[in-house]
Formats: structure tokens, C-alpha cells, sequence
């Protein structure tokens, strides 16, 4: 039954990344609350980093920021 | 007032068949707890078939399974 | 699949509304998009007409303008 | 610690209006509830106007009915 | 049409902070996107500090920590 | 950067199963995509029983059907 949101900066997450995530994920489940493996759901959204803020600036700022520094 | 999401494998749902998503959800609000029709708000979200997971598997890698089979 | 969430203020829904709702958004996911019905989660969300907002006032202060006027 | 995911219609919101409405909302909860500015995340979607429904119609719809009157 | 979902810890948040949170996000999405004040919702989601993990620790631990130092 | 949200049914979770979700996930996020541990939200909503539809039954419903089988 368990549903999971995942949200990550849209940074070129690769395929195989994912598939870790998602395994990662339901068998911590399956490990902790012993949820069923085959109701678990888990969902991957890649945000773009102008449309993800912290501290009241954009991602794509903070990272420009370091990489100055 | 009610809000609905959806969220649903990216697999080409045409404008149609998210209009009677949207118009389906609306009248069954209105329906079952007499919500205004104006006041209802439907999302759909699309996500990719890498991007969802279930029993610890990408969709598209189940997806593949069930065609071979 | 899919997955729908619904957010619906916190106003005594009943046991037989919730399921109604949950057969309803099944049942019309299964009419418009062919989707399996035991792989389509519902949940519903009940949320305090304090906590919900609409034009700038919460729930609550609308409601009880409107049962002045 | 606060998390705010704000929806908007996919209409051409610029980087500066997505910096402004992630200054704002972090500045607002700093200013209501004192929260720390570097623990609060901000995300934006973006909706394509034929995914959001209002009223059992699409966004799309609506707008091209009120363009038209 | 904009939707604002707001998640902070579950600190006692009185009225009459919830009522400014939902008037300032409103008014911001008016001044930044212009949107229709009638049409924006925002709903404020309150979670157990139990159940807010940040670095790996629940926030009950944390400020448990940041306590005693 | 990551925010993860972990729905599961209201069904007792212990502290210690939350904490042990909480680091289990933001381990793995740091592992397979080395996000930094101190960035990493984690929220656990736990929905009633009730308010959670599979297959267009409540789980309730199905549980009860389970146990009497």
C-alpha cells in the first residue's frame, strides 16, 4: 500500500539511478513496516532547478554561487 | 473547494480522455458530497514509465516483462 | 496504476461517501483509460476548513459570512 | 523545515517571477511563523492548461470560451 | 487557479497565522502572476515533528539535541 | 535538495520504524545519488484505513474480507 514522492532537482538522474531508488525504497519498506513488495508505489519527479528555491533563491542561483566560490 | 490529482504513466492520454477524467471527477464530487462544480479543481499529472515504480520495478522494465511473456 | 489524490475540507464525510468516491474515481480510470482496477489507489484527504484557504480567507470565515448574508 | 509546493498553469512564468514568488513565500513564513529561511524549500509546477480542470472543464477550454466572449 | 500547499511542523500554528500565511500567498501570486484572487487555493498541511525527518533524524530529535547544547 | 514524502496506512507505525525510514531513505538518496544528507526532507503522512482505496474497495473492506478468508 505504501506511495512515495520523490522529488529531486531535474540534474540528469540516469536510468539505472532511478531503478535503484525504486528498489531502495520498497525494499526499506518491506525491511521496517514488512509492506507488501508488489503495492508499493514510488514515484520519481525531477524539478527543474529555477523552479526548486532554498533560503529564498533558486537552485540554478546557489549552484552558480558555489561554483564561484 | 475539493482537490483532486491524478497522476497517471505518461502513455499519450489524448485531450479527450482528460476531459472526462476532469468532468468524470467533477460530477462525482457533485454527486456523492454535493460540491460546487465551480469550487473543483482536477490536476493530471503525466509521469514517465521510468519514473514510477512498483514492486521494486520501473514500469517500463514490467512493461517489457508482460510483453515477452 | 494510477494514483488519485483527493483533498476535501474536513466536514464529516461518512465511511459509505469515502467509498463511493473511491468506487467512482476507480471505476471512471478503468471507463476513460482502461486502467487496472486493483493497481489504482485513491486517497482522500480531510482537511480543516482553517487550514484551507480560498480568495485570501479561510474556510471557515467564508463559510460563516455566508451564513450571515 | 517548511515545504511549499505552489501549482500554476504552464503560461510563460519567467525566472524573475519564480524568484520572486520563492523570495516572497520565504520571506513570508520568516515573517508569520519565524521560520529559518535556510530550511525552507520552495517548489513550482508548471501545468499544461489542458492537465488542470476547473468547473469539469479544461483550462484550455475556459480560456479559449471567455477569449471568444 | 493556482494551488499552494504549505507543509510545516506541527508547532500549535494559531488562526490568526494561518489566516495571514493564506492572504500573503494569495496576494503574492496576485502581484507576481496576477492571478485571480478568487481562484487561488492554499492548503496548510501540519506534520508531526515525528514524522518530518531532516539529515537522517526525526525534527523530535533534533531540537531534542539542539535543546541540551 | 530531496524531499520525499512516505504515505503508508495509519496502522501504528512506532517511532523507531519512523526513524528507521527516515535514515533509510536519506541514506539511500545519498548513496545512489550523493545528495547531501542535511538537505534531505523526509515526510510521513499515515492515512486511515478508511480514507485509502485499492481496487475500488476502502482497506478497510479488504482487510476484514482478508481476515474472514
Amino acid at each position: 500500500m505504501p506511495f512515495v514522492q520523490i522529488a529531486v532537482t531535474k540534474d540528469g538522474v540516469t536510468r539505472e539511478q532511478k531503478q535503484r531508488l525504486i528498489l531502495g525504497v520498497t525494499q526499506l519498506l518491506k525491511d521496517v513496516l514488512d509492506k507488501d513488495f508488489h503495492l508499493t508505489h514510488v514515484i520519481i519527479s525531477e524539478v527543474e532547478p529555477d523552479n526548486w528555491g532554498l533560503g529564498g533563491e533558486q537552485v540554478t542561483d546557489i549552484r552558480q554561487r558555489q561554483n564561484k566560490s
